[in-house]
């Protein structure tokens, strides 16, 4: 199997490597549009030959889409309108994005739609780029399929297969409750890490030594800030509406903080606190 | 020296282990109100014997309050009472409390003012209680005197000489900095976190699974929410002022990224993500 994966970066550089050794791909087949990424990437030996676009779609049996997702939307419907040029019927593509519906409702019609799988496997770090892949980045993660019925059902085999090989769970679930449940487990720990990092170094123009105090909870609750935004942009923007319904149920949540601490109410703050801890038997 | 330890939880407990294996303490006495986690305390081999109150302040040399900082408040000022009426000028109390500015407003009169040293040594974990002492707990990390001044120079060389054993920095600073550095880089963490994990708890209730989805980045933006109330209420509400005005600061940071999505403004996103990524080069 001839793997072609666009964008050698965090998801993309991982994929490949632990698809080729585990014996997946015979051969993998990167693109990369940053010329200093592609050179590391060739460096750090993530593809096996850098190629243009072009001939990545022409000679993969499998082509990963791992670019930002504004791109991804673009890219996935342009790969179909190649395969059915080819009338290559067997080829797959798969999108690796962290929103689905988009990508769902502009390939949702296109004659080559069985040929797509839409996942997002749910592994990362706050790192980016070739030097961020790693081998194992996925072993017992979660993967989700993304209205799964959609794909034809060898395409879909075939990629459940993939995944197998990552080792990952895999979740079916469709493209609009992704976006929800994503909103909510994923996406609102990076705005309230990016809103912490801001009040922070607000506060530091004028405190040069604050950061000498910064322990290891501070550390831990503001590592998402340091994300990427050529990701995180388009994102947020994708999944607009969900991610501002959680924004507000956080902001309201925080604003029972404020009340019940201005109040001098120690009952009240009691109650919350205690509330958030049951988040202990659910995050080990 | 003989070292009491009032509070055989994560600090006291912690300070005890290092202490007596570092051969600063000949003996440690512990003091622990709740009588399971003292039995656990003895048990873990945290103290060489559990003592009453009077008998800890009567026989140790440095008498350490490890307790939540509304009570520690009131303790301090009680041992320097007892030290008073027991005459003796040789012994020193210190506290280990997240705030600083009350319970130094509280002693500032003392007569015996000199034998207090006010420290807050920034470390620790999500975990409480006796079960999660852990030798090594503030080695390499930041241990801040608080209006070191007020302290007869004796008493604040031999707490120096305390933490070094234990391997901390010592930064000096005055009470009332103390509490707003604090307010930045570790209050606010936290109230952050116990908001982002109501706001997933909410949406737990409709959606069962919605966790299964919870990936590394979440556990690592809410992990402090797990944080015990029996501290944390004391701290945010002793801290309050400094508190309320990060909060709004952050309410302000969470508006402009709510603004920015709301109204499809990709520049307005990217710019406020590069900047909170800035943090990378603070914390690594």
């Amino acid at each position: 199997m001839i793997v072609g994966v666009i964008g050698l970066g965090l998801i993309g550089g991982s994929m490949a490597i632990d698809l080729r050794r585990r014996g997946f791909a015979e051969r993998v087949l990167g693109v990369e549009s940053d010329p200093v990424a592609a050179s590391a990437a060739m460096k750090i030996g993530l593809a096996d030959e850098v190629v243009d676009y072009e001939r990545c779609i022409r000679e993969s049996d499998i082509v990963v889409v791992a670019v930002p997702v504004g791109t991804a939307v673009r890219m996935v419907g342009d790969i179909l309108d190649r395969f059915r040029d080819e009338g290559s019927k067997d080829k797959i593509v798969i999108d690796t994005c962290s929103t689905k519906e988009q990508i769902a409702l502009a390939t949702h019609y296109h004659a080559c739609r069985g040929q797509f799988v839409s996942t997002h496997p749910m592994a990362g770090t706050e790192y980016s780029g070739p030097w961020a892949a790693m081998p194992g980045l996925f072993d017992g993660r979660a993967c989700i399929f993304a209205d799964s019925a959609e794909s034809s059902p060898k395409a879909l085999k075939t990629i459940e297969d993939l995944y197998g090989v990552l080792n990952m769970r895999p979740i079916y679930m469709d493209a609009s409750s992704h976006d929800v449940h994503t909103a909510y487990v994923s996406h609102i720990s990076h705005v309230t890490s990016f809103a912490l990092a801001l009040t922070v170094l607000d506060k530091e123009k004028d405190e040069k030594h604050i950061f000498d105090l910064a322990s290891g909870g501070f550390s831990s609750t503001v590592r998402l800030a340091k994300s990427n935004a050529d990701m995180w942009v388009p994102i947020l923007s994708q999944n607009r509406d969900n991610v501002l319904r959680v924004i507000d149920t956080y902001i309201e949540k925080m604003g029972l903080f404020r009340k019940a601490i201005a109040d001098f109410d120690e009952d009240g703050i009691r109650s919350l606190i205690e509330e958030a801890n049951r988040i202990k038997k659910i995050i080990r």
